[in-house]
């Protein structure tokens, strides 16, 4: 019977009177549950009641049946109040943070706190670890000469207060709940449902204090939804529940079928943030950060409507005072600010090996979920939570869609370890790409913005 | 992340490449899995290499996407391959079983098995303990003084050998996966789904060597299966993945809306049966194991066809045959085959209290799940495996479907241990009877038979 107690069936859930059992039972057969039938099944795991066999039952029970919107919020409250939350009340200023739900090439964060910190709005950043094809900000950050992401609560509040932003890891003790639940959904096969991803990602953000949040929420290959159906309907969630919670939050829908901007892999994408940042890099990630970096200034009352959010944006990022924020957050977080005039500082693969074009063409997509498992196995993702990373590693893409180009151009650099390793990924890099007779336009990367939980 | 391993996500399943999450996920997905990916699944899980909470995901995801007639068929496969196999090829005569789905007062196997093996036909039967509101023939056999269920491998054969019939459970060394996934789904909702069930009933019966099996696929409140469309199915299931496996099968749709017989409860089930075996007791407990006798004596070759099985098993029934065989077969598993003359020598409960009819009328239903759940209550069933059963108690019907009473007249009996007890379920059972002012007939419990794995 391994670790299954016989007498599984009958596990009181304190307080509400059923058991573990029926209460999968009912979620399988549709029902919704109340805020307490929740709280017993969420606290009952943190505090081991609930074995883990009986909430991943429960948890692909519900990635079939759903959840309502009643038990989508009572599941954040239950998160977040799991663990610490942290008061940012002291700080002047609404606080924002900015929330992507993954991508390649996807290094918005770095780029959209600065200039959204620069001018005015104080950023309390949570962010996370790269995990499967879509890399992760806290690793993109500590590919930079002694910078780290692991500062105590009261460190981060500090930062967030005197410098106007930090950006760290979800600590053990915030939204504990959420982290034994991911945990056990990343492995079950139950991560890919919606009311698990608004709860998880709410609850996160709402325990670090904030008063306001972008989400980025992206569509298309190299996302986790792959259409806009869902993730319109995902960025519906987030807004409603968040509406709920009384958090005041704004969505962007972005595409997401090839990587954003042209490099993949943790030093190179800070290499281009610090580009943007300088005003140069490729247009598609300035234009996407300036988007987001808007909304933000919109909902920390640094600007009262769009297009006064947008200028000041531009004017803070052209102005230079991004990039100033960015040194001096590096710094404050035991980096080397001397990094953002001399990025040759950042690590550097030993090889870096051209991909050629397979055919004469307009390059017509690039598959951005092939290119970011090339970069995790280069070494630049995690396929496991133990997995090493080589921050120096990546793809650079030469060539993206719209580009003409002949058979035999390169359209891609491998950043690599060693010849075995480009190897291993240079003919999955090639095959990403496609190519079109016609002329190919670069479709736009902003596929709408929901300003408000009733919809666009 | 309690005992959820970081590297979950890779656990590699032996043999066939892709990860137990990737397997989980496929299945969520609704694609059929190979047979080599089932048992990469199975065996890991056996092996302990797929944890519990894997394997519980796995199979909430079979509970909504089902399995193929291919996929069943591996999986009961891969359960019988996990253990032992009785080899009963020693034996003369083809070795015929009776399984019933579960219900409530269902003594048959106490009738029909003796039936059988008087008759001619061996009957190697496994058979299980009661759980839930259902009773099982292994508790009810040992409320006779002296009993015993559990016998090794080679006693057992033997007896079939020597006495035509004996009656065990399940040995862990039979179908060990079954019995470990089985456990699982106890406790995490996955119980009541189409290929799972069948797997594990047939797994069960394969390994213990028989050479034909009589299904009794039970319908109605006081079944597994509330209605005929579902039970129809589960009996088609059944038929065609037997037919796979080899296995010449037939199955019986038989009624369950209200208790079978007059007695429920272990002590009060062997009295009731010997009665029958005995030729008297409840015409419709008489009339159904015949039915299921008669289908053994076709599939044991003693008959050739329904009207001489029929002829056979009455004859045997009524010529003290059966009854004579029961008793050697109680002897022969250490009991005192005195109880055959002496039904008074079973334990007998403290007290039995009468309930009355609340109404007049004609009784029009008798809950058979609130008379489980009654039974149950007073210790005549488990609610965990742990539970201690009291042999003796029970709830005795002294009203079925169809007789006419008049408010205040006793309506059932109720076997306990005290007052209390009771009390406790005296108003259960009151309930559990409804009245109609129409005259009602009794309905006939036979709903079909089912010849060939193609239907009806």
């Amino acid at each position: 019977m391994g670790s299954v107690p016989a007498t599984g069936r009958r596990f009181f859930c304190s307080g509400v009177g059923v058991t573990t059992y029926e209460l999968i039972r009912a979620k399988r057969e549709g029902r919704e549950l109340t805020p307490a039938e929740l709280g017993a099944m969420v606290r009952g795991y943190l505090r081991g009641d609930v074995p883990d066999y009986q909430m991943s039952a429960f948890l692909m029970a519900v990635f079939f049946r759903g959840m309502t919107d009643a038990e989508t919020v009572a599941l954040t409250r239950l998160m977040l109040e799991s663990g610490q939350t942290l008061d940012l009340r002291g700080i002047a200023g609404i606080k924002v943070d900015k929330h992507s739900t993954g991508g390649v090439g996807d290094k918005l964060s770095l780029i959209v706190a600065p200039i959204a910190a620069a001018a005015g709005v104080p950023v309390p950043m949570i962010s996370g670890r790269g995990l499967g094809h879509t890399g992760g900000t806290l690793d993109k950050l500590e590919s930079i000469p002694g910078m780290s992401t692991d500062l105590d609560p009261g460190r981060f509040t500090e930062l967030v207060s005197e410098v106007g932003m930090a950006i760290v890891g979800q600590s053990p003790q915030m939204a504990p709940a959420d982290r034994k639940m991911y945990a056990l959904r990343d492995v079950t096969a139950t991560i890919e449902c919606r009311p698990l991803i608004v709860g998880s990602i709410l609850s996160k953000k709402l325990a670090a204090g904030l008063d306001a949040l972008v989400l980025d929420v992206k569509v298309g290959r190299g996302a986790f939804m792959k259409n806009v159906e869902s993730a319109r309907d995902l960025a519906a969630g987030l807004m409603s529940t968040a509406a709920h919670m009384g958090l005041p939050a704004r969505a962007l829908l972005t595409d997401m079928e090839s990587p954003l901007g042209r490099c993949v892999g943790n030093a190179l994408e800070v290499r281009e943030s610090i580009e943007v940042l300088r005003g140069e890099g490729p247009p598609e990630v300035r234009e996407l950060s300036l988007a987001l970096a808007a909304q933000m200034l919109v909902l920390g009352g640094v600007a009262r409507e769009a297009a006064e959010a947008d200028e000041i944006a531009r004017s803070t990022l052209d102005g230079g005072r991004a990039l100033e924020m960015f040194a001096r957050f590096v710094e404050a977080q035991g980096g080397d600010p001397k990094v953002v005039d001399r990025p040759e500082m950042l690590p550097r693969a030993s090889v870096a090996v051209p991909v050629e074009a397979r055919e004469d063409g307009n390059v017509a997509a690039i598959d951005a979920l092939e290119i970011g498992l090339s970069a995790v196995l280069l070494g630049a993702g995690r396929a496991t939570l133990e997995d090493e990373l080589d921050p120096a590693v990546g793809i650079e893409l030469l060539a993206t869609v719209g580009k003409r180009v002949a058979r035999g151009d390169a359209v891609a650099l491998v950043h690599a370890r060693d010849d075995d390793s480009v190897r291993a990924v240079s003919g999955r890099v090639e095959r990403a790409f496609s190519y079109s007779d016609a002329p190919v336009e670069a479709p736009s990367r902003l596929l709408d913005t929901l300003t408000d939980s009733g919809g666009a």
